[in-house]
């Protein structure tokens, strides 16, 4: 490698307390020419999703031999194991509990080891924090270019989601869920225009996407095009449907949050 | 350049999200080398002035060469254009929506250019998320060295908005507003001590500022000058006064926060 | 120095203000290969002993020569003095307010000096903002190398507290403190296992522990070995005993917050 490594960080650590720097701490402590960057630390605590969500909306505009550290972990201290994922062009370190199922959706051909070869981790290995313990310190060896195969063996029965896929209950309806509200409000669906590909046809048919007994019928080009109060339906920057409001929150105005259903239903007749 | 080169950013992700790491990731996919300085994420969503204020307290603080990339962004997806203000020292990244306004008022010889050079975007560009696919390309090849030219052509009609001034409605009333409540409550105001010159003369005068029908009679030389619960003013580290309470809010104790009215009264008499 | 220096930051600054940007800016004018990185800047306001709490809990887990920069500073601008602390192993730079007094409980044998060599500092120096002006720039020039006897003169009267110790009542009785809720709402003590050898001996007698009228009388080797509602006891990563819900918030469901009073009683029969 030429270039400094770059070890990145998804937690639910938080700013508020000094668990993610600790984690920084001993990356350099065995590695001080890495560049750490944070994904996420304010993934909702315990929120395997959340982290997972971020997680694989981020990895790829990383370049390649990055390493992504993820740490969200209510299993800390039990027999969860802690693996590493090698796709070829990133590495992922995190606890085996399903954190990385969305990557493995996407990176069909990641090769996943068990992480035995504690003569990396700090010693003694805490109950509580691992993350300091075991994970960054893998992490900080596997940027000073450790082979992924001296950490420990193969293994093909890790923890793994599916993530939540729209139904196409009818011809005309479509149903998901909101995976996750952003900072700004919007509602960003599991429906991809994929799944609804009339209503990016050359003619599109009129549409309504149901939340929270409220109906959306507009499709925007960009969030500015949304009328003051008027909720629209825009392709947001994850590839998915999204549900805003220029300059405000859908997700106020909606009172929706991650696992809210949303239907999409084609045309004007009611559905029989 | 012979140290390695620095990107700020100045945006209204917040750290619930990915958005601020992606466009690091980008980034650094294109530059490994650079230094990375988040100078705030947590502007107030859509809000311009608030991140040209967070900037313009900023950017001088860095080194000659810096590279401010400043993304608030309402009208992402529009015709707004991308913009690249070089002022001889310092480069500045953002839509042309008025967010480097401020810096303009400082900056008077800045050189500002239509990006239009496409091939230094991420392809394809998206309607929702530009920070990621056109400004953090662009300052990420700035980084690399690519001369500002080369970006686009010069343009005078960038936009820019006046930053708000106190007014003199009369010898002895100067009325100002607020800029922002800082994280401690302390109130920044728009008034200088050049404003209100009297009051930092060998014998000043008694003066009152009133904000929201309370009034402040004390101007400190330190923070921890005030009496417990008594609002006082201070020349603050942005070169404003502002009104402060000694380890506590003043915005909390005057229900006030930006854009608030501020009147600074010299003398005892009424208004006449 | 054959890497890159690294600087640590522990402020009350927040994130929605410029302030520890502005810090960086200023290191990074001294200094531009320093690695900088957040310890938190998220300190509850004015709160030194929150500041040397974060701070004592991460420093030993970055590497030799790391200079950490504290900065609550509640007297800034008065005659509080700028101190600097050299342990041999590493530097730290703060205000003399007992921000570091949890390092010299730790490090006894650090030498303290009186930071007075002023053409290290920005010209002028604020009374509000000497993060910028003062602490800055002293760790930038640390960063560079500079002699720590170049700074000033050693003193010994420098502010110290004594962190809160755990009493020993009866010996049936320890009443201790809650030292900080993490983001999770894990109730932190000052309660040490080797406080209460006792519940880790090979027979541990039955326990309680009392904290707002509440019991608890489980102690458990991991998070998620708790029951759904039920609160228990663990030796967080901190080396002290933690009250803690398993993906819950003992703080809320406590209504506990720092400076909380905790007992804890052994064996069963009401204390005499």
């Amino acid at each position: 490698m030429s270039h400094r490594p770059i070890i990145t960080l998804t937690t639910d650590f938080g700013a508020t307390d000094h668990f993610a720097a600790v984690m920084k701490g001993v990356i350099l402590g065995i590695n001080p020419e890495v560049q750490i960057v944070d994904i996420c630390n304010y993934v909702a605590p315990y929120d395997i999703f959340d982290a997972a969500y971020s997680l694989v909306q981020s990895y790829r505009f990383f370049p390649n031999d990055t390493i992504h550290l993820a740490v969200v972990d209510p299993g800390v201290g039990t027999t969860r194991r802690p693996i590493l994922a090698w796709t070829g062009q990133y590495k992922f370190v995190a606890p085996d509990n399903g954190v990385l199922s969305l990557i493995f959706e996407r990176e069909a051909g990641a090769e996943v080891r068990h992480v035995t070869a504690s003569h990396y981790f700090l010693n003694p290995v805490s109950n509580t924090f691992q993350g300091r313990d075991v994970f960054a310190p893998v992490a900080g060896w596997l940027s000073r270019g450790v082979d992924v195969d001296k950490f420990g063996d193969p293994i093909t029965d890790y923890a793994k989601f599916k993530s939540p896929q729209p139904k196409h209950v009818s011809e005309r309806l479509v149903k998901g869920v909101i995976l996750k509200a952003d900072r700004f409000g919007n509602l960003i669906t599991n429906i991809a225009p994929e799944d609804i590909p009339q209503l990016f046809s050359e003619d599109p048919p009129t549409f309504k996407i149901v939340i929270n007994q409220r109906e959306i019928t507009h499709l925007n080009l960009a969030y500015s095009m949304g009328k003051p109060s008027e909720l629209f339906a825009i392709v947001g920057s994850a590839g998915f449907i999204e549900i805003c409001l220029n300059r405000g929150s859908a997700a106020k105005m909606l009172n929706a949050n991650r696992g809210a259903e949303v239907g999409v239903i084609i045309g004007e007749e009611p559905l029989t």
